[in-house]
């Protein structure tokens, strides 16, 4: 049995806050050992909040580029020149659509950048994706590590809208200790043919699985721990979930 | 908490099989009482199976059409013709590669047409989607309603590659009982800010959930019953997680 926990009681997170700490004494307030296999998975806009990722749209001035993209997309021109210096390529302009590759690499809206729940009565504030997730992920990892003598896996989630499917769903954008993308390549079904769906985005599952536990509302749950869901498979990063660029067949 | 048990001991289905029976019984050997909010997740295979959905690949005549589609895919001209039959579109093809939009909806690699596991050493057999996986869902819940009084909520599951992120994750193709899609347009966040996440694919994520127990390989579990996962939203079904064709931008 997998057992899916909400880590209740983490107040707000401010830039400098040891993320850490906080996570450590929520798992401690639930009294859960931490096991082998154990895997806490940690918003996005928390690990943003810990790393001081917020900027203030009074600072940023639009390039021309952004100036008409933002005529396209109906948005302000100081968000779309972030989404433009967080990203490598805009897939899809439209009216209220920016979608672009964020440098490291995932497919979002508006470069992830974030205006909702941010804890400031600040309408002129943005939050920024953590600048390399999966660093951040091994970051929290060592310092759980020496809190505990052990650490969870952990996993640095966010929710993607999708081509094709309504409605958003939580994803891996940085993970540390636990196989990312699980590679099956090779191996055989029951009657010795070949498995068809041979990659299982593992670290999305776990995300997504997280994600049942956080709510999106005024009462979202920012930490998770995921107990019980095993994978017999080599650790690696949630850049791993990435689809090279070759291998895109929307270029 | 939120937990995902695994239903074991489910035998082979054959077509014509009374899979809310082997359901039902499945539940009770892990002696779990049915409470208000769980859902059985069942993987479309089992479903296609019982449905009878199998065809032999001797008895299909390849068109011109899928003839020409064949020989850029390099697939068999038989599949293609199948996948040209279940499906309204074909959104990509390339070697190796046939991405379709299945009559139900949803986009996926050979219109879901499945040839592993499927139980049988005849090389020339292949599985189809349930023709209708929402009624399927009702189906079940209607059979697992009349044996117990209440049923979970159902969710018949696949598992789908993704445009820019590798790895297949499980998704949610049938549904009854629960809100596939969660829409909180128009709420507020802490600040008093509009939601940017508007719309959620809770039936996705419990299908992700899920698959964390499932396993792809020749020990796969084909259901799994999902407890705690509470969702204060109108029950809609998974038809309702299909972008409609307006909104698609990859079109």
């Amino acid at each position: 049995m997998i057992q899916i926990v909400p880590l209740l009681g983490i107040g707000e997170i401010a830039p400098g806050c040891d993320l850490a700490d906080e996570l450590g004494a929520a798992v401690e307030r639930q009294r859960y050992a931490v096991e082998a296999g154990d895997i806490l998975v940690v918003t996005q806009k928390i690990v943003s909040k810990a790393e001081g990722r917020f900027v203030s749209l009074r600072t940023v001035s639009p390039s021309e580029r952004a100036g008409k993209l933002a005529a396209i997309t109906l948005k302000d021109p100081r968000i779309v020149e972030l989404v433009l210096r967080e990203s490598s390529d805009i897939v899809r302009a439209a009216p209220n659509v920016l979608i672009a590759r964020h440098h490291i690499g995932v497919v979002l809206a508006n470069a992830g950048i974030d205006r909702s729940n941010l804890g400031t009565p600040d309408d002129e504030t943005v939050l920024l994706l953590p600048a390399d997730p999966d660093a951040s992920a091994r970051k929290l990892h060592a310092a759980l590590e020496t809190r505990w003598g052990a650490s969870p896996a952990i996993l640095v989630s966010d929710s993607f809208g999708r081509p094709w499917r309504q409605g958003v769903v939580n994803v891996a954008i940085g993970a540390f200790g636990l196989p990312s993308l699980i590679d099956r390549r090779g191996e055989l079904d029951r009657n010795g043919r070949r498995l068809e769906a041979t990659q299982i985005g593992f670290a999305d599952l776990i995300a997504s699985a997280a994600g049942l536990a956080m709510g999106e509302g005024s009462e979202g749950v920012p930490a998770v721990l995921v107990k019980g869901a095993h994978a017999d498979a080599p650790c690696n990063n949630a850049s791993s979930l990435v689809r090279p660029l070759a291998e895109d067949l929307f270029r």
